[in-house]
């Protein structure tokens, strides 16, 4: 009997021990996806409206695996190591792991198009999709004044691999605001058509600037999101993008980001500086103290030196445009009417707004992409980063250290670690 | 003691049985990449040099699994399940399989390009990786006349995932036999500028033609592979292609395959015709009754149609080449001199010798991967097969009915049904 019992209890206790033993074996073979999964929709569930408590957040939980991601970042990629570089930011490169179910941020992208774009969107589509978005699964949110045809939606539906919407731009915010003289209007865009200023006698042109600047991401359909990538038809992406950027930008404590950036055209925008610095007199607690100005101005604000980032490439946060400020901000600018009146570019308005209402280290460069829009190439000088990511790109092409780019401007001003032999490539 | 060694015996079972349930389950959780690899590699493995009897023992092989995979491609794809069309063939989604490791057959991809056409190259080796290659990691060969420059090895070697190799022509491969009258040949070619005919002066266009016919099968690098994909620079891929075409091609008993067919410039073959039909005479036994003969004479030989397979996109086995029948004729084509007293193409050569030497279930037309190469368009006009492989082609654009294809004949003499709405891409 007490022999029979013994039994009973030995029998017990030595399955319940193989089992755990499986157990263990089990879940260690499925642990790769698992760990990365939890953490990001933790964090992304914890998510407010208000990008700054979430970034901090993300931050303070993000620094507990700092070392099990490192050693993740030192296998997919060596050669971003070196200190104080774009690149020296904490990545989580998901190609190791097979298990990988897609970006779990509140993110989508944003195209403002219209039909007859169709086949030069699809093309950059597609090429974001291969390099990125095959992978992270991201909504795509397309905006156009006019409906979108059929053609146009099934079309670029099978191409995104997420989960597509289709908006129609309410008709006031594409015309004419009432206290616009658009005769006065109509004058300036015949000076600028005689003095053959690029777009500057076109009126769809304006709206397209004014509404980039001012409403796309107060659209309903941007209404759920906390970051977007805006992609322009015709553009090119070099590399692959094997880490979720929307990701990379909150753990990072990012709001904006750039591939390109170059001095504006001035005569598209002779009163915009002048308009920014009476904004500034009147609101002057919307500037934090370690603000960007010395990027756009050379003289402590006295004059704008033209510096923008190119904003047909942008990855940033929706609360930067949310935010009071930048309400205020645009709604001063649109006020004075240089949107018609003028030619000022939604690329302008958006770098000098992320350059005075964000602290300096919540805007960030993107090194490792690749990118491409008429006329100016991004591409990875670094041979072993091209090698890594599988660029397509010829690095003599690059725009980042040519004479005419504002990015070593970026690097100086902020104290960064220009790549190893970027002097070769700046002509 | 009986007790004890009791307790013995039924913890040793009890272990054992609680080992064999962790195999088990964990043979399980990795099951689906073993089944197809072991496969496949068993029916490779038993590859010979003879393609037909390879072809067989695959398709023996293969029946045996029909419902298995049926079922998949059903899952995989449902637009493709209506009878005697070329879709209607066995192919292995490997979509849905997370842990597949890539392709297993002896194939590569061969490129005959120039360090100058590096970065058109580039375009069409993306989008071949994006794709097919990526997953099935292939290995690619490129062919120069001339010694590859680094930036073009390592460039290329960054795009491609699987294992790439470059090869050198050998000159006699890449001049004028001694048996050529090169005074006539310049001759033929200062004719041919004054007729304005395409290439109809270029002496390299004319080696790039012959190597193709006769050579770039026969070089060291080609000796491992049975089957090859040749791809062009400058190439658009349109559509996923989620299956091992290569496997495809050896379980479907298929030895060439095609995406656009037209006729040839006559100008550029007045005897080339005259030529083969001495061949045919000299070496009947070449020719296996059930030829594809009425794809290239409309009547029974008498006569040349030009109806071609357009040969910069080709998916097919070594062994046609490697055959005795093509040896000779090219041997035989080569003697005649027309490669440089005319001005034969490499895709007339080709697609005569597919026609003539091959049994007419052995040619395939892909309908479903989509291709560009200037000026004409293959894109599958079914919007089911557009969306479910991503394409991102106009089906207004595809070439395969326009009056002008030869496509429309193949599908007529095979008995092939044509998808539904063909006609209304006709023009």
């Amino acid at each position: 009997m007490v022999a029979r019992s013994h039994t009973r209890i030995l029998r017990f206790v030595i399955f319940a021990l193989a089992l755990i033993l499986c157990g263990y074996i089990l879940s260690k073979s499925s642990g790769s996806n698992i760990l990365p999964a939890t953490s990001t929709s933790s964090s992304s569930s914890s998510s407010s409206k208000d990008g700054i408590s979430v970034d901090e957040k993300a931050k303070s939980e993000s620094k507990n695996d700092d070392a099990k991601e490192a050693l993740q970042q030192n296998k997919a990629d060596s050669s971003l190591q070196s200190p104080a570089t774009p690149g020296d930011l904490k990545k989580e490169f998901v190609g190791s792991n097979v298990n990988f179910q897609g970006g779990t941020e509140k993110a989508t992208f944003v195209s403002l198009a219209r039909n007859q774009d169709l086949w030069e969107l699809v093309k950059s589509i597609r090429q974001v999709e291969d390099r990125f978005n095959r992978k992270f699964k991201y909504d795509w949110v397309f905006l156009n004044d006019e409906p979108f045809s059929d053609e146009f939606k099934k079309t670029t539906t099978a191409l995104v691999s997420g989960t597509t919407k289709y908006g129609l731009i309410p008709k006031e915010q594409w015309s004419f605001p009432e206290w616009i003289d658009t005769e006065k209007a109509a004058r300036v865009r015949q000076e600028m058509r005689e003095k053959k200023i690029i777009y500057g006698d076109s009126i769809s042109y304006r709206h397209m600037c004014r509404y980039e600047s001012g409403f796309f991401w107060r659209h309903e359909l941007m209404m759920e999101y906390e970051y977007y990538w805006r992609v322009e038809p015709s553009i090119d992406i070099y590399c692959d993008i094997d880490y979720d950027v929307f990701k990379f930008m909150r753990e990072n404590n990012k709001a904006y980001s750039f591939t390109i950036s170059l001095p504006e055209y001035k005569e598209t925008i002779p009163t915009l500086w002048e308009t920014t610095r009476n904004f500034m007199k009147e609101y002057p607690q919307y500037l934090p103290e370690n603000n960007m100005m010395d990027f756009i101005s050379d003289d402590g604000g006295l004059t704008y030196n033209g510096c923008h980032f190119w904003s047909n490439f942008e990855i940033a946060s929706l609360s930067l445009w949310r935010s009071e400020a930048y309400t205020k901000y645009f709604e001063y600018l649109d006020k004075a009417g240089g949107f018609f009146y003028e030619r000022w570019g939604d690329a302008p308005v958006h770098s000098i707004a992320a350059a005075l209402f964000l602290p300096r280290d919540k805007i960030h460069f993107f090194d490792d992409v690749g990118y491409f829009h008429v006329p100016f190439h991004n591409c990875p000088i670094d041979q072993q980063i091209r090698q890594e990511r599988h660029c397509m790109c010829k690095a003599q092409d690059d725009f980042t250290w040519k004479g005419y780019s504002c990015t070593p401007k970026f690097f100086t001003i902020n104290n960064l670690k220009r790549p190893s032999g970027w002097e070769n490539y700046a002509n």
